[in-house]
């Protein structure tokens, strides 16, 4: 998976311009009351006063400092003011989207902003109770069948769409820069690769993958690494994706994709791999998640889980988990320790990579904003400004630390075959 | 802190001879019960049924398997073999100090050995339920006071003494074999070379130390680092080597060793950095700890701690706790993250480097062994076995996965002034 920390930016050609003094934005002219005039300026200190401009719409401006302003906020109607101040988590997205909430300026420079104030500030900024707004928000399950439904709807919008802004092996998890200057291609070799090293594989040996995408880590590991490879996916569209580049390959005696649920894996192999799956499990879901990697490794197994995650545990902002990700939470690492500690894993090593992902989402932005006339032909208008939404406030997130990327490597505890050093 | 999980030996010359068939040890030679010869074989099974003898005070041996006997059990007495019977976990210890349980043949592989069909069985062997076991075995606590108290009566035991199995810098905490030829000095320096290229340290910075032994980190980072250190401690003994040597090396208006308990530590550093010393800390101080990290790191600052731990949480043997190191225990990486939740610290990397700190005991016992007789006029016979079955225990526990060795690196969630690779 892909992730995403928000509170929101009108189509910005891209995002790297300096913001050019824009067109004037159409707003209803009708009149602030002084109570509401109040709640504005409530609203910007609740966020921990970030300097920038809320422009209601009456065409008045409220700033919450003099401080020069990346941004200037621009709320089209009354009606939107309210939704934004009651529940701002999931409102700003909703009126983002719906273009009633324009971000002016850099949108993904406002949205580091506001998470750094606001996380000093360390409030929501809602006027209504979060206990009660979380009722509200209630988090998609991850039984086997509300699994196969959350993920259908991400990644199952087409191979198409997602074939316009990923690298061209289309993995989507965060990328490896090992040095700046690489390509998204690059990188996302660099990735994988990196994971195969990791893993210490050595030629002959089995895998098992949970969460296998479009294929790209399975395909690689059977061509390059000399494993055999069962590879495990709900997502129809990346399953039949995945066998075609197999068949077409001619790697489809040694990487098999199945499409199925994680919890239905069989067979014991010598190591398991699952990158960006783990955020689709669900904490509830992490002790089973154990029990699956010590029923299918064998007795040197070792394995390798990369996954977003946090630094403190706090729920997923309720308009990523409605809009992009139904059912996702990104553990924190005492959360994923409960993958380990019942079937005795040893941890071996953890590396936080959040800056990578970072950089990750900034190129892949960068290609969705080059494509997004075509996304609008796909889809629709609302669709783009949902998903510059999501990739923006993900980048934001990972620059400001509200999100980490963790990769994990583990062993059984006591076996000694495993690496002695990094360099090994 | 090193170290241990036990069960024990009587004195070998070398640890790495082969068994030589010794000479019969006098057993007491009184009658043997029935009840007696079937509680023995329920110790065995208890135990998981180690290929070991267990031999009675009358000479009568008992095997729990027909495999190859890496080792016989020599129990002297009645009494003995009662009190082991009922409490193993403490009394192991007690008679192996006191010469009444002798192991013929190779310490560690029998520690070894048991540790592993004992972990398979998932049993204690006790007769006595351990909850009540460890009502008896109440472990020390760490307050201010008691902290200095337990760290006295480890530490403070003589530098002589240290000085005759620790490598020429006198370095009291697991080492780094980035080449297995290593000699331990070698691998005593590359571990605190690898830490502080660990901690992104530049000249000019700053460095808080938590537990500075006899000063060779601390010493280091001054002459070759470039950084003022100052290091905490509450052994006296230990500060006063380390003070002696920075002013013999020049070096004492560049690291301060300062001689009180963490929790006073005062100042902002742009590093913490602390070895061996989080197991003497306690799980239900972690928080503080945390605090104290959060008191004295800068904005960009970040932290290295190195622990002895364990893949679950377990009570650390009573034995250890009463014998060897009082108020010790070492923690899980879940009871780890209480030290960075709370104050908003981002963990960047964990290493897990149990199988070097099982190399480094190697070393130190083989040196150790070599100075048995000098460490029996220093103290007695009594203390001679006690610390080889600390140490033996300790390799045992350290290569079968009983203990694991962190390394965690962490900064201040959402600092970007980190490096981006392993390599930088």
């Amino acid at each position: 998976m892909s992730p995403a920390n928000l509170p929101s930016t009108e189509r910005q050609p891209s995002r790297r311009s300096a913001p050019a003094r824009p067109k004037p934005i159409a707003v209803s002219g009708r009149r602030v009351s002084g109570i509401e005039r109040f709640l504005a300026r409530y609203l910007l200190r609740a966020v921990g006063s970030p300097p920038l401009r809320l422009v209601l719409w009456n065409g008045e401006e409220i700033a919450a400092s003099d401080a020069p302003s990346p941004a200037r906020v621009v709320l089209r109607d009354r009606a939107t003011f309210w939704k934004v101040l009651l529940d701002p988590n999931y409102r700003f997205g909703e009126a983002y989207s719906d273009g009633r909430l324009v971000v002016e300026g850099d949108l993904v420079a406002f949205l580091e902003t506001i998470n750094r104030t606001r996380s000093a500030a360390g409030r929501s900024g809602s006027l209504v109770p979060s206990a009660l707004l979380r009722r509200l928000h209630r988090a998609a399950a991850n039984t086997v069948r509300g699994a196969r439904r959350n993920i259908h709807r991400h990644y199952d919008l087409g191979n198409d769409f997602y074939r316009l802004w990923l690298d061209d092996e289309m993995v989507y998890s965060g990328a490896y820069f090992s040095s700046p200057s690489m390509t998204l291609e690059e990188a996302q070799r660099a990735k994988l690769d990196y994971v195969c090293r990791k893993l210490w594989l050595r030629p002959g040996e089995t895998v098992v993958e949970i969460g296998g995408g479009w294929g790209a880590l399975g395909l690689l590991l059977a061509r390059d690494y000399g494993v055999t490879v069962k590879s495990y996916n709900v997502s129809r569209e990346q399953v039949q994706f995945a066998r075609r580049r197999a068949k077409a390959e001619g790697l489809d005696s040694r990487v098999e994709f199945v499409e199925d649920d994680y919890r239905n894996a069989a067979g014991r192999f010598d190591a398991l791999v699952s990158l960006g799956m783990l955020e689709h499990v669900g904490a509830a879901h992490y002790r089973e998640f154990g029990r699956v990697a010590d029923r299918c490794l064998n007795d040197g197994g070792r394995g390798l889980i990369q996954s977003i995650g946090q630094d403190r545990s706090s729920e997923t902002n309720p308009w990523i988990e409605r809009r992009i990700f139904p059912g996702a939470y990104p553990p924190t690492l005492r959360e994923m320790m409960d993958i380990f500690e019942t079937p005795g894993f040893s941890v071996l090593d953890v590396e936080n990579l959040r800056l990578h992902y970072a950089e990750t989402l900034r190129r892949w932005l960068d290609r969705f904003e080059a494509s997004a006339g075509r996304v609008a032909e796909m889809f629709d208008e609302r669709f783009v400004r949902t998903w510059r939404l999501y990739l923006s406030g993900s980048i934001a997130a990972f620059s400001t630390g509200g999100l980490q990327l963790f990769q994990v490597v583990f062993a059984r505890s006591g076996s000694n075959d495993v690496p002695r050093t990094r360099n090994t």
